[in-house]
């Protein structure tokens, strides 16, 4: 055996060293570990949560209380006025949660219990734990924190709106949510949305707000509302959960009508996964404070309305924009079908297949998984009237690829960040727009551990 | 500065080495990457591609065309004997392909223009290109496939049945197969089955084949069946492509019957990601050389079905054990639906969530998703009647989770390879069963850049 030369064995170790670093790195960059969770989801608007305006007759307060996460808050209380109109809309789950249960009943009662929208009203939701599938327990614990909150609040127990959202199945704490109403109902703060916003995330990357302002001749009616929800988003509802708040003067009647015909423009037209939370809730409260939208078909009315749809669907997208390892933004908009239902099935058909979503994660110009989609939506179609856009650009048509379609021209446009796939059916007048995004490695990497 | 001493450096280094190997190892397998695209699906069947019975009046070849694919086989050709009767089960997406629209209008046809069964017949198929939203040129390129066919083995145009795989919407370069027919017609070998089989994979990872016998008073029946499918499956039809031959003498009316049943419970049953080919086809040929199967009601007749639907779904499970980045597979069972329309519903809700695929992936005993996916369903249920099992483990009835539920226990469970998800809805006698795979990163790495 000859003597070993040490000095040339370290260089050729430390040459080892850096070919193992750089395979690392490639290897995971091509496992897509590279857009595995990032902190903030890369589709968050800029700027950060937005400054909403405070709305008269509503108070916030927030707290960690340890429902499941450590060292963030999780639990939020909203007082709303005597007066407050509240409307609804929640999921249609057959599995639906005891919060979600308790809410319907609440807002279906034409006589409630205890106490009118004179008597105030109250929102208080928890984050970490859904209160779902927990048998007569669930309802016992909802029971158990509208008790508590009214008699924190000195509002009715039948004006208190719960909801809970995280894992499914675990029996809620809610002892540990009602040790710390006491302390909640003392810091309200009619500027505190931002916090409350925070307290209801999971696994948001970003906290969602959107607001609105609508000229009235009375002055201002202000509209601010706030968001959560990246996984189990499809419809209906697609919501999770959302709060939205005004002072507009309105009935509760009207209200409803509204927020459901609005729901169904926005919240039921965005899909993550096509999973449907048992948890999702939607809650308007109006309380009153500002000016009155006045005739349903006069012009404060009808402006009140698009502002709130407006406020809606920013929400809506926020939460597709926080889907569960999106790193794309997708507009499907369907046209020519020959009606309304068909275009949505096709729209939705192509916006939850799974195929198409990982071609637009690989910025993969794949139209022939677009064509699959249509055909297996179930809606009326035809292979020679059918037309595919990828933004502006014709891809499909007659049947065939575009006689001008350029698939370099075509993969550039895939390398943005927010997209729009457009297909028209040519059959009829049947329109639909959902909203979408990609389905990465993100998304595996967040739901095959999400509760350990 | 000191002298180095580069035999302590190199030492160092070493264990450095050894570090950074762990690590990486560590990341990569978190990263999913170590689960990623293997060579084969963890769930292949052990042993191989099976030893498949030669069947009397069927003969294959196979070549290399280049239809996109290099290095390797992409066309099988299989020459069925004058007299086969053929039935066949297709897509029923409003988008399928021309090659499907073709063999679909030659079984439908009772009295076909060139030749009856008695002419024999042909099959011909092609990997690497789907000839699907080809339009015109795509049936052009199937009449000129099956133009060629015809001729080189002298077999009616009318009775040649071709389908092509792969990618969609780009035109197939059907002379490049054209040109290898006559090489084709002269190397068939009645023991080619395998070589077939291996010809029409696109991204699957192992060949698949299955086969039985059926004891008659004349001797006994021989079946053998190939498949290929590993994504873009699901209901109708999940097959892909499944080519099917028997010895059996049946007329092909029985014989369509029989396939239409068993297609829907065996192929129609089976889901990779909810996605339905353009392209999906299911062929059968008797070739009537071996026993007849005699009276419908008879024994032979009986047992001959049972064991074409032993070959059906033992082909199905084989397209799901490679289905795309596979690791686990599934077997759906519920029972106790309203009827078998509701429990259909409530299978394939669980077998397509993404939010169930991606906790199974995860090892991750996520019984809430379950109660999720039966929720959003559409189909009638109860939470309070529903029960949950993980194999044998009672995790969840009464609405609650069962009082003797170990969740150590069902998270043992979950680390095996096949995995059985049971829910009865204790509401009526409807039962179905469904089998699917889990959703990894493997699935994203495949279809995320599958084009390229």
């Amino acid at each position: 055996m000859g003597k070993t030369d040490w000095k040339a064995e370290a260089k050729a170790l430390k040459k080892k060293i850096g070919k193992l670093k750089t395979r690392t790195k490639k290897t995971l960059s091509s496992a897509g570990s590279a857009k595995s969770a990032p902190a903030v989801s890369p589709l968050a608007p800029a700027g950060g949560f937005p400054d909403l305006p405070v709305i008269a007759g509503v108070e916030f307060a927030s707290v960690a209380a340890g429902v499941r996460y450590a060292d963030r808050t999780d639990v939020m209380l909203a007082r709303l006025a005597p007066g407050t109109a509240v409307a609804g809309a929640f999921t249609r789950s057959a599995t639906r949660s005891a919060a979600v249960l308790d809410c319907q009943a609440k807002l279906a009662a034409k006589a409630p219990k205890e106490g009118g929208a004179e008597g105030g009203a109250a929102i208080l939701v928890n984050s970490g734990n859904a209160n779902a599938f927990t048998g007569r327990a669930g309802q016992e614990a909802v029971d158990a924190l509208c008790a508590a909150a009214a008699s924190a609040l000195a509002v009715p127990a039948g004006r208190v709106f719960t909801a809970s959202t995280g894992v499914i199945g675990e029996p809620l704490p809610h002892e540990r949510i009602v040790a710390r109403l006491g302390e909640m109902a003392g810091t309200l703060d009619p500027a505190g949305i931002a916090g409350a916003a925070r307290a209801i995330m999971t696994t948001d990357t970003f906290a969602k707000g959107a607001s609105a302002e609508v000229a009235t001749p009375d002055g201002p009616i202000r509209i601010a509302g706030i968001a959560k929800g990246s996984g189990m988003i499809a419809p209906d509802m697609a919501t999770m959960l959302v709060y939205i708040f005004t002072d507009a003067q309105i009935a509760p009647a009207p209200l409803q009508k509204m927020v459901a015909r609005l729901t169904d423009e926005t919240f039921n037209c965005i899909t993550v996964d096509s999973d449907t939370s048992t948890s999702d809730s939607l809650i308007v409260a109006a309380t009153g404070r500002g000016p009155a939208v006045g005739d349903l078909r006069g012009r404060p009315a009808r402006a009140f309305e698009a502002a709130l749809r407006g406020v809606m669907l920013d929400l809506a997208h926020q939460v597709v924009r926080d889907g569960e390892g999106a790193t794309k933004f997708v507009e499907v908009r369907v046209t020519g079908a020959a009606d309304d239902a068909d275009a949505r099935r096709v729209a939705l058909a192509i916006a939850n297949s799974p195929l198409v979503k990982t071609a637009i994660a690989g910025e993969d110009a794949n139209w022939g998984r677009v064509v699959m989609a249509v055909g297996k939506s179930g809606a009326r179609a035809e292979r020679d009237l059918l037309s595919i856009r990828f933004g502006d650009i014709l891809v499909a048509e007659q049947g065939w690829r575009a006689p001008d379609y350029s698939e370099a021209a075509a993969s550039d446009y895939m390398k943005r960040q927010d997209l729009a796939i457009s297909v028209d059916l040519g059959l009829g007048k049947g329109a639909s727009t959902v909203w979408t995004c990609d389905l990465t490695h993100g998304y595996i990497d967040i739901n095959a551990d999400y509760r350990s």
